[in-house]
């Protein structure tokens, strides 16, 4: 099987991080901080350690700022929700996944207003344009690092600047892109950053990151127990405790902590430039194509190697089901849960074939991908 | 290490738990439901198989009325919050988690009123105190199935007659007993179960179950990518996908469905009758420890195999540190997250040592506990 949906989960895993998941259900699977024996202890270590190494990928001083959610998702909701008040204003733009809109979507019923600042045809983001529509209540910007369509970058220093000199928060979905892309929080200067941990951070599923600025406090989307004040009956207001109410998915982090570790022993620069030289090299014989419509910047630089394709007017399910059933070749087809992205680079109607690529694919499995779009258009 | 904090998450699973996490992880760890190529439809099938053998454990008609959430706070915190408005009204019990009393007080700030009816000092409910405090605008009864402090069961059934007759919905907290007591969501008729994944039902952590009746429809707490209806900038109003935003705990899952295949095939009642020899037993030997302070009710069948004690006024926590550091026996001193139980069985002060016992103990791991216990009284 040639793995090219990297950008929904990556599928293979540095061996440690399997490792670590049955180690730690075997012989720690207690529950932390919620209890003092030996076992529930080296559970919360586990949990701390692995805060501590996302910390140093993301340059974060204080460990207790990251907040472990179920996911991507969570992390958005929580930061979205957490943050603004009835006739607050929240920009964001049209690139973003449903896991960004549908929140913001939803609080429209409770008096939160939201702009969707269009971006161009190739996925980028004129940060004037989104300057632009800040209005006096404006309270937050939210925007992706990359697409999940069709891989654009957005310049987040730039956003950042204009939401500093606006007094506006900014939440950064960096789930496409944490992992691989040198994401500093203090040279970015953001408040908040979402992201899975199953994607390019190399943890299993279940697990995401919301990493909330020293200084910032937001109200929580979920209360319970949280093995701290338990005498109080009213949510703690101390990190992360106030926001992680529940057992942890302490298997999960552990198996994280591993991929994190992966991260920093391999170094992002080095998964970054192997990540776009098969991007490059991807892009370029695509071109062979015949009818090929690539969306999206065709430097690698300025993107993640994400890349969604249309062959003419061929029908993207179809193409996507070919490649799985007759070549063993996983994509995704269709939307990619991000209607206004595809209507923004205009491909709405028809959706489009995703092969995104991961640290672990091979020229030699896009070597084979390209044979297989060709023999697939011929027969077509 | 004899492991006696069940009732915190169970430790040892059966091996076919261990097996199905890394199996998924592994060989089929793609993205269900985001993409329709081999793997996803494997994950995909996966989640609708443990859908299916949960609905057999708990007899429900429709395994999509069962909602997979990151753990019994989630699927709590998404069952009160999604039904209840303004100006309801909710009433629990003192015998409750935070994670039920937790989302309740903080929905005050939202108008919506609460009342907890007080127990009995040995943790039973009087449904005729509970019925008194039924108002006019009471929409939601909330209780606990089993005490996670001193095992004393509620009388769902009866609850649910009261909530019926008065038209009112029932949430059951089953955390504690959702594996072990025959839960059968048509002759309860109750409204919403919720629980844990990764208590006696042997799954993975990170995993919970919210069942929500047929027709009854709540608002999400979480919006995202379903992977269904993507065009759409709103949520969808779909079961389960509504509730169920982001990349699901697929590896987790996976494991939660061995575990109660497990349990199907060996019966809640062969499980529950170990259980609850191994609590009678427990019970009776700990009267043998001079001065000690046994909670909730001595009768096996009507409790679940939460032992909480206090010996004299020993220091709880004290206890529990040298069961652990001398003895290598894990046990869970103080609150356990439930300061009003701990008020009505009447050991806020003290806390109390709690022995919480699971299928996979054995009667002489009790014996050694009861003489590690007979020597720490001895020392002090």
């Amino acid at each position: 099987m040639i793995y090219l949906d990297n950008a929904a989960t990556t599928l293979k895993k540095p061996d440690s991080v399997y490792d670590a998941v049955i180690d730690c259900m075997k012989n720690y699977g207690a529950n932390p901080g919620r209890g003092s024996h030996k076992l529930a202890m080296k559970a919360s270590r586990k949990i701390y350690e692995t805060r501590e190494n996302i910390a140093k990928l993301f340059n974060i001083d204080n460990p207790m700022n990251i907040i472990f959610t179920s996911g991507a998702t969570e992390s958005l909701n929580l930061a979205i929700k957490g943050i603004v008040k009835e006739g607050d204003h929240i920009i964001t733009t049209s690139m973003e996944h449903n896991s960004v809109i549908r929140p913001i979507k939803a609080l429209e019923k409770y008096g939160v207003l939201n702009t969707i600042v269009s971006c161009e045809e190739d996925g980028t983001l004129d940060v004037k344009k989104l300057e632009k529509e800040i209005k006096e209540n404006t309270k937050l910007i939210v925007t992706t690092h990359a697409s999940n369509v069709c891989g654009t970058l957005i310049d987040i220093k730039k956003v950042s600047e204009i939401a500093k000199k606006n007094n506006i928060f900014y939440l950064v979905d960096a789930s496409q892109t944490a992992g691989v892309y040198d994401i500093d929080v203090k040279s970015f200067n953001v408040d908040m950053i979402a992201c899975a941990g199953h994607k390019s951070l190399f943890g299993p599923q279940g697990i995401g990151i919301l990493y909330i600025k020293e200084g910032l406090k937001l109200n929580s989307i979920k209360e319970g127990g949280t093995g701290s004040s338990s005498l109080e009956l009213y949510q703690p207001d101390v990190f992360p405790d106030k926001y992680e109410s529940g057992t942890p998915n302490t298997q999960a982090i552990a198996g994280l902590n591993e991929g994190v570790k992966f991260i920093l022993e391999t170094s992002t620069k080095n998964i970054r430039e192997k990540e776009e030289e098969l991007c490059d090299y991807m892009l370029n014989r695509l071109k062979e194509i015949k009818d090929i419509k690539i969306y999206g910047i065709m430097d690698s630089k300025k993107r993640a190697p994400v890349i969604a394709i249309n062959i003419g007017d061929l029908d993207s399910g179809e193409i996507s089901f070919l490649l799985d059933s007759e070549y063993d070749i996983a994509t995704r087809p269709g939307i990619h849960c991000s209607p206004l992205a595809h209507k923004t680079i205009g491909s709405l109607k028809q959706g489009a074939v995703r092969f995104s690529i991961g640290y672990f694919n091979a020229k030699e499995e896009i070597d084979i991908t390209i044979d297989a779009l060709k023999s697939i258009v011929e027969s077509m």
